[in-house]
């Protein structure tokens, strides 16, 4: 059997090991466990469809989708028969995922990116990825010129993710403006005032209540360069109303695009314990740690799953469901099913201790790191790396084109 | 006397020819006659000041400027101090003038090109012309493409005007995006929705939102390229409110320009009569228009100060302050005051017949425009007679560098 057809096994076997009396049957999560986030219930608002196992089976194998990290979806159906390209019933089928650059990427920005090289890798997928250099200086408290130092950082560990330049287009909201900006202001003219603020809130500045219309020109712009397509943007599940934007400008007729699939996700948590992982709170490893970094990290800070004392771990064993450490190996680093089943088994029974638990996450985030960060520093001068992956005169031309942008 | 030292008696002397009993002494104007605006109330309103004769006469000699049609302003001092460039103390100084391409170009919108024109081949000002073809496309029913052709059609016209290329730039929004967007983004921080709203009213869509960002990327661009210095936006005094977004946000410390002035102005009556000459209300005279259509429109729909008969008019005499043909005249077509006081004394004596005056507007518009038409026939591909009036790659990037955006 392969790897991928128990997937939502391992989830409900975590799920299943909560003992705080909340869980809610094969809904429960680790997170939801914290009361912190109701990912069903965010299902229902949205009205997105939950993954089938059958989706799952379809995807290219990877554990966070076997392991129901990414467990709902709009559209998904429509991108899976573009990606089934070993039957030859494929066609052009698009990823996209961006970074807003504010200060150095962590893991929980960057682990998407390895899901999209994965899909690239599997069915030739297109992957955009757009940096909101614009969104963060017009949302945060920081200077152009820091979002641009943020931009270059980022952008190495983007480029070190190893994307095939052939199929990959890093899209710079400031450097790319003379495409991004007409496509925007094309698409801006059908969100409404109401439409952005019961989406987002009255926003703080005019900038910030035009970016919807440049991030529906991010979701849009694979279609707009290679004709309409089914496109899938991997998000955090409180982004589904961004990717909601998008889809309804999408559905008019006047635009030769098909609407955006989404695939929801959940967030890897903060070392802290449960909650989205951020750099502006809380704890996170960032993809520049060293292992001393990741060790000190992991075993100071992360919140653990075990007992108070050795005894009564041995005793009454610990709450893998819970423990950050587990859940990092689960989400992402520990590849394999069986030894991450059996790594709960033992935490369970308590014949695995905390720190024990934790230094399998250190050896396994360390190796991770090591490897993306011999990519990274392997790269020459950051602007020369990028020029393969934007877009061309004629990708420029043939979007604004579609859009209907008139040229001079 | 130079002819501009009379800058306000033409304007007194018509105003006293006013016989309607809605005139208030010396603010009495054609246009207030008419009931339609009350340009003092707006100068009250926005706290702007009225040109004194001195300001009129230290500007290069124009009849719009010596006959009180450009009336108020802000920050004018300034900019006549860079332009004193006869006796060595001026320096750089600019005119940003633009125009919204949704058709043809009428007279109300050209005249002021001319004038920018007399100011720059007087002392030397630099020119920017932004064309908000975003604008026109997210505020009118037009596709893009349609303000793109209006576009094509409103820059030729632009190029007949015979700007100097060394000391002017044509600004398009979607063409130019790769500066125009960063540098509106840089700025839309500084907008908030209160001031969007208080200024410009709820907009229809978020790209309306941004567009006062835009405009204000308009107003301080000379600035950005070329260092601050005094700059001058001649608009009809209702658009004063858009100048003032700029100057708010050219007020922040960590922008390096000057606030830019304002020229304010009164319409161009629409044939019609009173009130602002619009391709999209009224009857207007466009720059394409031909000898024949000139006077059918003249003769036929100009609204007239005279009487209403011949022997009428004999005995009583028209009235000039609200005889469009002789405003046509008095705003830009008859240059020379002594003639232009001439024709009103004739036509308020009854000795001119109202289709009299009227032709001698014929004759000076068309005279006007067949100049105009001449040059604008002479032009080769518009992409290709634009190119020296386009920012250089080297202006981009000082404007970019100069607001703040970090570039690759």
């Amino acid at each position: 059997m392969p790897a991928h057809d128990d997937a939502t096994a391992t989830d409900e076997s975590t799920a299943t090991a909560t003992e705080d009396g909340q869980r809610d049957d094969f809904t429960v999560t680790p997170y939801e466990v914290s009361g912190t986030l109701d990912y069903e219930k965010l299902l229902e608002e949205f009205g997105a469809d939950r993954l089938t196992a059958e989706d799952v089976r379809r995807f290219p194998d990877h554990p966070m989708l076997r392991r129901g990290i990414y467990y709902a979806g709009r559209g998904v159906d429509a991108y899976l028969d573009a990606a089934a390209s070993d039957d030859g019933a494929g066609g052009t089928h698009s990823i996209v995922t961006g970074v807003g650059p504010s200060g150095p990427m962590h893991l929980g920005h960057a682990l998407v990116f390895y899901l999209a090289k994965t899909l690239q890798d599997a069915t030739g997928a297109t992957v955009y990825v757009p940096l909101s250099d614009d969104e963060k200086y017009l949302s945060k408290d920081l200077t152009f010129d820091e979002v641009g130092e943020a931009t270059r950082e980022n952008l190495r560990d983007l480029l070190a993710v190893g994307f095939d330049p052939e199929r990959t287009r890093f899209v710079l909201d400031s450097a790319d403006a003379d495409v991004v900006y007409p496509l925007a202001a094309t698409f801006a003219k059908d969100v409404t005032m109401n439409q952005l603020e019961a989406t987002y809130g009255r926003p703080d500045n005019v900038g910030m209540g035009f970016y919807p219309a440049v991030q529906t020109t991010h979701l849009l712009l694979p279609q707009l360069v290679e004709g309409a397509h089914p496109t899938l943007v991997p998000v955090a599940v409180d982004q589904d109303p961004h990717v909601r934007v998008s889809r309804d400008v999408a559905a008019k007729a006047r635009y030769p695009v098909e609407k955006p699939g989404a695939l929801l996700g959940k967030f890897l948590p903060d070392l802290a314990g449960p909650g989205k992982m951020s750099s502006s709170e809380g704890e996170a490893i960032y993809l520049t740690d060293d292992a001393d970094a990741v060790e000190e990290k992991v075993l100071q800070r992360a919140y653990s799953g075990g007992r108070d004392s050795v005894s009564e771990h041995r005793e009454h064993g610990g709450d893998p469901s819970v423990d950050v450490a587990f859940q990092y190996l689960r989400y992402f680093f520990e590849r394999d099913d069986d030894a991450l089943a059996a790594l709960a088994e033992r935490y369970r029974a308590g014949d695995l201790l905390s720190g024990e638990l934790k230094l399998e996450a250190v050896d396994a985030i360390t190796e991770f790191l090591d490897a993306h960060q011999r990519r990274r520093d392997a790269l020459g001068d950051v602007r020369e790396e990028l020029e393969p992956y934007r877009l061309t005169d004629a990708e420029r031309e043939r979007a604004l084109s579609a859009a209907g942008v008139p040229q001079l």
